[in-house]
C-alpha cells in the first residue's frame, strides 16, 4: 500500500551497516536513487555478484572469490613466514602497508572466556597444521595490542614455541604520533624498547 | 585473475556513498560478507527492487514507488496547504516531526546563479500551476535558512504573493539548544521574534 515501503525497508537495511545510522542511511539511499544508473544499479549488481562468489580461503581464512586466495596461491611470496592476524581487515591493513612478503593466517577472532571462544572456534588447529605442513620457520603474531589479543598470542606461542621462531610487532610511538596524545602504556612500552641512535 | 577484484570493486562503490569513506566501506563490506544470508542477500535484492521501482512523484517530487506518492493521494490530508521544501530529505524530516497535515512540494534544490540553476531547473513552474489548480490558500516556505534557500524563498514569494497567503518556518532557539552554543544570527533572530510569556 505505502509507496515508500520498499525504500523504507532499504533504509533500515543500510542503517544496520557498521558506520551508518538511520540519518546517514537515508542520505545514502536518496543519493543512490538520484544516481540510479551510475551508482544504484551497479551497486545492486555488484552486491549480488559478491553475495554469490565471496568465500573464505580454505587455507588462510582471507576473504576472496576463490577457494584458495591470491596470497596463498602466489608463488613469489616468501614461504616459511606466516603472519597471524585476528581478522581479514587486519590482513588487508598489513597488505596496504605493502612490506610483508610472506603468507598470512587469519584466526577469525581472539580467545575469550567470556564469549566462550576457545581454540577450536578459531583457526588455531589449522595454524598448527600449517606450521608443520608448510615448513614454516617464523610465525609473526600480529594480533591487536588488546588484552584478548595478547592472551591469544600467548596461547599460540605456548603451542608453537618448540617448532618455530615466534615474533610479534614492535610496540612504540606511531609514525607522526605526538607524545602528548599517547597513553601511558604506549609511552612506557616505547621507553622500555628504546634503541641506540 | 585477482580473487579480490569483485570485492575491491564493491568497496569502491560503497566508498562513494555519502558518509562512507574507504575505511568504513571496507568495514561495511566485510560485515556484509560475514552476514551473507542475513544482510548481504536481502540488501542486494532490496537495492535491485528499489532500482527498478523508485521514482519521483509526478505531482510533488517526493520519492516513492508509485507515479503519485502516498501524500498526494491521501484523502485525509488537508487540501489548501502546501509546504515547499528544497529536497526529499527535508520532506521526510517534516513527516517525521508528524505535525504538518497538508501536502508538500519538493523544489529539487535552490536557485543559484553560480551553479546556473534558474526557476525552470527547479519545480517552480509546477508549484505555480499547483497553487492555481489545487486551490491552495497557504504556502509554507520551509526552505533552509541559508543564503540560497532564502533567495529562493523570496523569489517564490514574489511569484505567489498576489494569489495566496505565504508563511515561513519560525526562526529561533532550537528545542534543547543552549544559548552558549548558538551563533549570533540565531540569537538575534530569536530576540527579535521574542514572545510574551
Amino acid at each position: 500500500m505505502s509507496s515508500t515501503r520498499d525504500i523504507d525497508a532499504l533504509i533500515q537495511m543500510m542503517a544496520k551497516l557498521p558506520g551508518l545510522g538511520p540519518r546517514s542511511a537515508r542520505r545514502a539511499v536518496l543519493h543512490l536513487i538520484r544516481k540510479r544508473d551510475l551508482q544504484l544499479m551497479p551497486l545492486a549488481d555488484q552486491l549480488q555478484k559478491v553475495a554469490v562468489t565471496a568465500r573464505e580461503c580454505l587455507n588462510c581464512g582471507n576473504v576472496g572469490t576463490t577457494d584458495i586466495c591470491d596470497i596463498c596461491e602466489a608463488e613469489k611470496r616468501a614461504n616459511g613466514m606466516l603472519c597471524v592476524v585476528e581478522d581479514v581487515a587486519d590482513l588487508w591493513a598489513m597488505e596496504r602497508a605493502g612490506v610483508f612478503k610472506g603468507r598470512y593466517h587469519v584466526l577469525g577472532g581472539t580467545l575469550s572466556a567470556l564469549d566462550q571462544v576457545g581454540p577450536d572456534q578459531l583457526r588455531i588447529p589449522k595454524l598448527i597444521d600449517r606450521v608443520e605442513s608448510e615448513a614454516i620457520t617464523e610465525v609473526i603474531l600480529a594480533l591487536n595490542a588488546t588484552v584478548d589479543g595478547q592472551t591469544t598470542a600467548h596461547y599460540i606461542a605456548d603451542q608453537l614455541e618448540e617448532h618455530v621462531t615466534l615474533t610479534s610487532l614492535a610496540q612504540g610511538v606511531p609514525i607522526g604520533g605526538e607524545l602528548d596524545y599517547l597513553d601511558d602504556g604506549t609511552i612506557s612500552a616505547a621507553l622500555n624498547a628504546r634503541k641506540a641512535l
